[in-house]
């Protein structure tokens, strides 16, 4: 059964290595800008880093979710691969937003893209596995034959 | 074993097109309301669509944790139903909570409760496994019996 | 294949009623001090509650993928121990910050070592298996031939 998953374990231990990345860069712009948690105001060089960690931890579940079904209902290996390109564009969104707001967005777009593709293939699979399996309709069959 | 999680993935990746809705409205309430990001406070208007989004947010996660676990050890199809009944006491959540403050209560109340089935259901399903593998009581045989 | 993951499933339901006990620290903290949503801002006790639950919730996310790869990959007992550890460092972070914001820090540096832990057995389960799939190098067999 792990040969199945490995891939998507793999894109997940990385994905939360990344997450701990953003963490610390919230933490070394605390003591930067001298904000003391419960305070999550202040200049907007701050709020940029720690909105940046805020929205990365929110889409965390969502990548994730959408990892799985993907890489379970259609296949391993390209949604670790898509995974792996959605990783990248969190690090550069983190980056570009850091660096000023406007910078954020061809990253967050491109990264919204890959979700969508997610969601494309996730969709896709459990069709094909709803069809096979409540209709007796084998598409990808059909297709080949 | 994907006939197990068939129906489980599914309303995982409807409960992901529906985070994307929320996270939409943002969007649009920031345009419409002239709150570019890093910015989060605003008008009542606008800081009751941002709390919405935030609130399923957090509570996405837990919402998943237990549509799996009670799948996996209770039952698929009473899971999946309850997630469905979820996602719409959230829709409702949302709408209410964009309309005021006060119409948020009953969907929130109402889809807290659901949580609560979830819960049950997981922990009954669990509690059943643990009894026949470490004290080898089945505990459906022994009732049917 | 549920006797693989019952440790994990019954770990994930506990960290979710720990979650669940959270939340309601902030609603019980929302009467307390009459700060009703969508408003988030007060004085430092109720910032300091809220900020605990809004942390938790982040870390979520993240402690429950490291604990199913660690669980899957390496060890569930050990994995689904370690998950406990976390658990109890999380119900002292809350409980030391609502007191004070320096209170917060020893048990938030310890349940972060867990969680590096848990990466660690994650990344270690995950090049084994890579190792034996991949390259059909088998360590364990290695070590013990």
């Amino acid at each position: 059964m792990l040969d199945q998953i490995h891939l998507l374990a793999a894109v997940t231990v990385l994905g939360v290595l990344e997450q701990a990345y953003f963490f610390l860069q919230v933490i070394y712009a605390r003591r930067m800008f001298g904000i003391s948690p419960p305070k999550i105001s202040g200049p907007p060089e701050f709020e940029r880093i720690f909105r940046a960690q805020v929205n990365s931890s929110e889409y965390f579940p969502i990548f994730l979710a959408l990892l799985w079904q993907a890489g379970l209902f259609f296949h391993q290996g390209l949604a670790a691969a898509l995974g792996l390109v959605y990783l990248c564009s969190r690090y550069c969104y983190f980056m570009g937003y850091r660096a000023s707001s406007s910078e954020r967005l061809a990253p967050i777009y491109f990264g919204t893209g890959v979700l969508w593709v997610l969601v494309a293939v996730a969709a896709l699979g459990l069709s094909h596995f709803f069809l096979a399996h409540y209709v007796g309709l084998n598409i990808l069959r059909l297709l080949t034959a």
